[in-house]
């Protein structure tokens, strides 16, 4: 057989359906899985979402290609609902609709950084925003996020770490896998040095409508003269709407830098599919106290968490904040697989090995606990007690 | 501001919305205009597509992430329908579902090749693999189709090509953008010749739906043994079932290629848009008169753009196939863009000019005739004997 690319040849299977795999492999002895694997608002879009999806997929207006930047309509309505979130003044220019998250980093990525350059990122780090750059060939290279400073950077490290062919900064918050949310202080620190710099700051923002205090600005710097020409934001569609199967996300920049994306974005699939989109747009206003009320039941989830987490010794709750936990289990020397594996298929507990997200993470377990209702979350106190390691 | 990446800044803006904008500038005087630039089937989806494509999206069951390698009813029902188009036995392990063909591309690009390799392309060739290819990293080199040769390649000439660092050969059968069809008896030789060379043979068939014969088999490729080894073929549903919007494309590969892919697809976006694959699951067998009574239609497309070619002295139908003519204009010496620009702002002629299909096809416009209809094709003929350049 032909040669692959070694690029893509070294990397392991995608770790979502592996870990699925356990979770199909439970004996069911514990009651229903829990399912803390991959991220998914345990609860459904809203019926409006439905109908409006139904309504646009089910006409012809849709049924062409479309504008590579997006539609129109769901540009203006994010421009909009953008600048009220970050108190600044974004146009429908400065946005670009993408396939959901992780292609908006992969457009971002590309347009910035080629094989052989290097892009900056956190670890523990969110698995494909690592694969995606690998499978570009381009460099990685890890600023350390250590447990006693919350799994946030540390500005000198991120200095330090800025050497030559250093393009960008990939950071994730609220974080993925930690939970950690940045505070707008430490971000505007690090859009400074990143600025002083002469690199770009990437930063994945899924998680930004589940922080802990309502109308809560996620950061400022989109208030700073000048971000554009440091600053790229990544959104999905995927948490808030609970839509990932409709595939949307979008990404914030300089119209230079839109522009620089829609080349990309061309060659990877010419445009988002459209109908999701017109519908989206739509959603985006009529849904706003829906997506407060699940931004609510959210935080209600993570205190569900924190008491499980009083209840037990030797479990510890080392990160909790929008949507994840990263848990410290007490197999020590135990490889995080392992404890995931056993954990799913023994005590029906199913969530992502730490080691998945940088291999220093071997004492950790991703719990996505937005998945569950606090009464499911509940349950999860005699299932961690009662379990040992085999 | 910090840099951009060199091998996408480099890129030209999409070609497809700057020929666009020529058509919006045309000043209506003769009429309408007539579009024959971007690849769009100038006949709406079916009813039933529309009505699948709505009841799908507004149901709940098609929200969450879907298997990254597609849908299985989608992959079930591809392989099907797949193996009866070309006498073959595949099956779903086969099959891998993109966010259409471009896509299909890019997964099956990066699968076998990285920054450095080599591709080879046929020239003219389909812009965006050029601009895929280029955005990678990865070298391209061409084999040159001369109309003389009905812009097929010569065998002696990929032989020559294939030198160290070639990875794969990228053929376009039926051709974008020469309309050329390759003969089963080529591909065959092509094939057996990927294979001794030890390269990969993509192949993509994004018109096979559109051969002029009915019943007629692309090729007899997989159904010969070892298929596997060399071959992976690419497919859109964006022409076939009129719903480019909704962003949905095939690969047909051995299953050890398709797990390359997967890891690629989960990178770029997790997966294909998942109501649409299942809605297209049931049009496939659903439609299948629908879509042999369009074939025959672009048939008689086709027949109405020889009808006008032959009313005219200094406009050549070069090359004629499924969906593309490939057209020689008089005016040699002009660049091919200039020609197409002012044929769009004067003469309400839309297509897109033969240099953005490689620099040596000045010479040449690209009609997509399946856009418009017979009685519309035959308004050409006075459009086109009325034109002079400016
Ligand atoms: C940090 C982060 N970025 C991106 C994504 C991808 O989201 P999408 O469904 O929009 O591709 C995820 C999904 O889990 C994520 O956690
Ligand atoms: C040869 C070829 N491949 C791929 C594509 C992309 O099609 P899709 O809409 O499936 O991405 C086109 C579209 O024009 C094409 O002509």
């Amino acid at each position: 057989m032909p040669l692959f690319n070694s690029h893509v040849e070294k990397l392991s299977p995608p770790p979502v359906p592996a870990v699925a795999a356990w979770g199909r492999a439970y004996d069911g002895k514990q009651g229903p899985l829990i399912d803390l694997s991959q991220a998914v608002p345990g609860y459904p879009a809203h019926p409006d979402m439905l109908r409006l999806l139904g309504e646009t997929a089910s006409s012809l207006a849709f049924t062409g290609y479309g504008p590579i930047e997006g539609e129109t309509k769901l540009r203006q309505a994010y421009a909009e609902h953008f600048s009220e979130v970050y108190g600044a003044s974004l146009g429908m220019s400065n946005i670009h609709i993408t396939s959901g998250c992780n292609q908006a980093f992969i457009c971002a990525a590309m347009a910035v950084a080629g094989p052989g350059d290097t892009v900056l990122m956190t670890e523990p780090f969110y698995f494909n925003q690592e694969t995606t750059l690998t499978m570009m060939g381009v460099r990685t290279a890890f600023v350390p996020c250590a447990a006693e400073n919350g799994f946030l950077p540390d500005l000198l490290d991120i200095e330090k770490a800025i050497t030559g062919g250093v393009r960008a900064l990939a950071l994730v918050s609220p974080n993925n896998p930690t939970g950690a949310i940045y505070p707008p202080s430490l971000l505007e620190a690090v859009f400074r040095l990143c600025r002083d710099k002469g690199i770009w700051l990437i930063l994945d923002e899924t998680y930004r409508d589940f922080l802990p205090a309502a109308g809560q600005m996620p950061h400022g710097l989109f208030q700073i003269e000048g971000w554009e020409e440091v600053l790229i934001s990544l959104y999905s569609f995927s948490k808030s709407f609970c839509i990932p199967g409709h595939r949307l996300g979008a990404i914030a920049a300089s119209e230079v830098a839109v522009s620089q994306v829609a080349k990309v974005m061309d060659n990877l699939q010419i445009c988002a599919p459209r109908s999701a989109q017109a519908a989206v747009a739509q959603a985006l206003p009529l849904l706003a106290d829906w997506r407060e009320e699940n931004r609510q039941e959210i935080g209600r989830r993570a205190e569900a968490l924190k008491a499980v987490m009083r209840g037990l010794n030797d479990w510890k709750l080392d990160a909790i904040g929008a949507y994840f936990a990263f848990v410290r289990h007490p197999f020590a020397g135990r490889g995080s697989a392992e404890v995931a594996e056993q954990l799913a298929k023994r005590a029906g507990i199913s969530c992502i090995p730490g080691a998945y997200f940088g291999e220093g993470q071997q004492d950790y377990l991703r719990f996505a606990f937005a998945n569950a209702d606090a009464p499911t979350i509940a349950l999860l106190e005699e299932r961690l007690k009662n379990f040992s390691l085999s």
